[in-house]
């Protein structure tokens, strides 16, 4: 069943803070929902990294309440003729461009639902080709979070969204460093089995359970603040004391140590 | 006819994120009307650049709702006799120092009313002589936001505002440099005629529609997310690749190509 | 007596916006308190510094509506045993993990009571022990600002709250640089007494009211926007300009030139 939209649109872009950019977006919102309470989830996606905005919207799936409508723009491909997407998923809506920014979204919600936005139909017509986050997205948020269409009634269902390699496929590396310099990996916290240990960049890492675990400037693994399993040093830099960054390779390490 | 506030308050400092100045206007803000709903336009103005924050002002104009308060605070001359003013136009107000900072709002409103604040009036005693956003523009927009005080009420008309020359005046030029490197011009998307194309740097450029249709890398001009002609490069930065910055000279070049 | 909550939760962490964390915990405190007005003070608190966190936390205090929730998160032992407080100060509340955050905003209020949260009376159990803004901040700030549980009922008074040295004691230094360059000294507004001037780096500056006081590049000192003495340079940076940062130290100069 879709969930009531609640009025909340959350938004996630790589706009940054150093333009108007984003305050436009927030407006229009607001013009074509005056009641939306907007919340931002962050705007200093890497540039046109579609990558690492996929991680942002996993880390927000489930957060916010039942009825939210999360906005992504992350869209190298803005003004081309890629697809505009809704999907109906973690009791929430999400809208992106179609370029794999909802991969982890939805392949963490087995009942998703995801339908090709057609904005001609809903009468938009986009008044530049290289903002859409302003054009289309931000009307298509003000109304379907202040119920002036429902999900059903933005396009046709889309079988066949653009994916990115599922996280936990493919070879264990990481995959962001966040600002404290924390390595994230792609080895999901419920995937550890029975290892102990991590292997990177030449070192054998503990897995423990938080930064103070060991002594400052120290480093150590665990699973972080996305679910996922990170390198990071007690007080200090990963990236910068390891100097390793994404795309590093990890290995899990088994222990005679272990204890559970 | 003035418009009837809408209880959004729309905000845009140089202040930055690096200190609590901004947390401390918002607060402001909600003391003076509990129900006023904050939206951020953006704090990341170049530090006292009211040229940027003229623009960037310009950007959100008849973006929000019908009513907005908008707030500008870029004001190096904080503490001296500059005045204070609001402004009713493009269907909502604006407070801002009397600095220039309104300049491209005002110019794009034929019907703009502006009026200079007499903050002794409203019973407002700066605490300081540094922090206006604080003691004087927050509290203003709160009440004019919330109904206190109508914006007639604020102070007497106001005939002579400090004016930036209008965009589209004097030598055409590079105005801006956007967050993603991306050069920004004082001519206007509806003022491009039968040009094709821009001379920049040594280079003869052409005006398209979307980064994507050159090739990754290649430079571009199209009418960008102010509505003012811009220098561009699909998929990265125009002030990296030529080098060039505010200031920079642009030529708008006619072409036997054109075919609209 | 204690203020009826206002239903604003006010936000500061040193998460920065170069992840998707402050976002999270938006999300989450929404969750627990769908209606919640979240406000930022700002999350660019430099990492793991509780002395600046604690400096920010005081220029808020008293800005914001009686009966805010104010929530700080800067915190370096997160995961360890180390407490989490709730205060009643200033007419409104403060969470913050025992590490002297709440050290200036407990000392400006002698009616501040504390109380030692109990996250597992509270039903908490955090899914994380590196993510306590997510996982234990964001709910009780929901639930408090909500009214689903009130202030004394979050755990045990505290009467040992981990405080950091007053400002005003010990020596006269410099304690926080703020991005404009702003030196902010630990000598509040209000103790200046009869000095006219202050000695810093070997030079002595005039107290004044506002940067405009002295030429374009000249330096000057002043009560800046936190209420401190602080020196400054008119349209520059006085940290650049002087060569100095935090720990610098500062003298009073009484004057016979004085006026006041």
């Amino acid at each position: 069943m879709l969930p009531r939209p609640a009025g909340i649109v959350a938004l996630l872009t790589d706009y940054g803070a150093r333009d108007p950019y984003v305050g436009v977006v927030r407006g229009t919102v607001l013009r074509h929902n005056t009641r939306a309470v907007l919340v931002d989830i962050g705007h200093e996606v890497p540039p046109q990294d579609v990558a690492a905005g996929a991680l942002w919207l996993l880390a927000a799936a489930g957060r916010f309440p039942p009825g939210t409508v999360h906005v992504a723009v992350v869209d190298p491909g803005v003004g081309t003729a890629r697809r505009l997407l809704a999907a109906a998923a973690h009791e929430g809506y999400w809208l992106a461009p179609d370029n794999g920014l909802l991969s982890h979204v939805l392949a963490a919600d087995p009942r998703a639902e995801v339908r090709a936005v057609d904005p001609a139909h809903l009468g938009l017509v986009p008044a530049s080709r290289t903002f859409h986050g302003r054009d289309l997205f931000a009307p298509i948020a003000g109304w379907l979070s202040g119920g002036r269409y429902g999900f059903t009634a933005l396009g046709p269902r889309c079988a066949d969204p653009v994916r990115l390699a599922p996280l936990g496929a493919g070879d264990r590396r990481v995959v962001y460093v966040d600002g404290f310099g924390n390595l994230v990996t792609n080895v999901r916290g419920d995937a550890l089995g029975a290892a102990a240990a991590v292997r990177i960049g030449g070192r054998e890492l503990p897995i423990l359970g938080t930064y103070a675990d060991v002594p400052e400037g120290a480093p150590l693994a665990l699973v972080g603040s996305f679910g996922l399993l990170e390198i990071a040093v007690n007080r200090g830099s990963a990236a910068v004391l390891l100097g390793l960054g994404r795309a590093a390779p990890v290995e899990l390490v088994p222990s005679p140590r272990t204890s559970a």
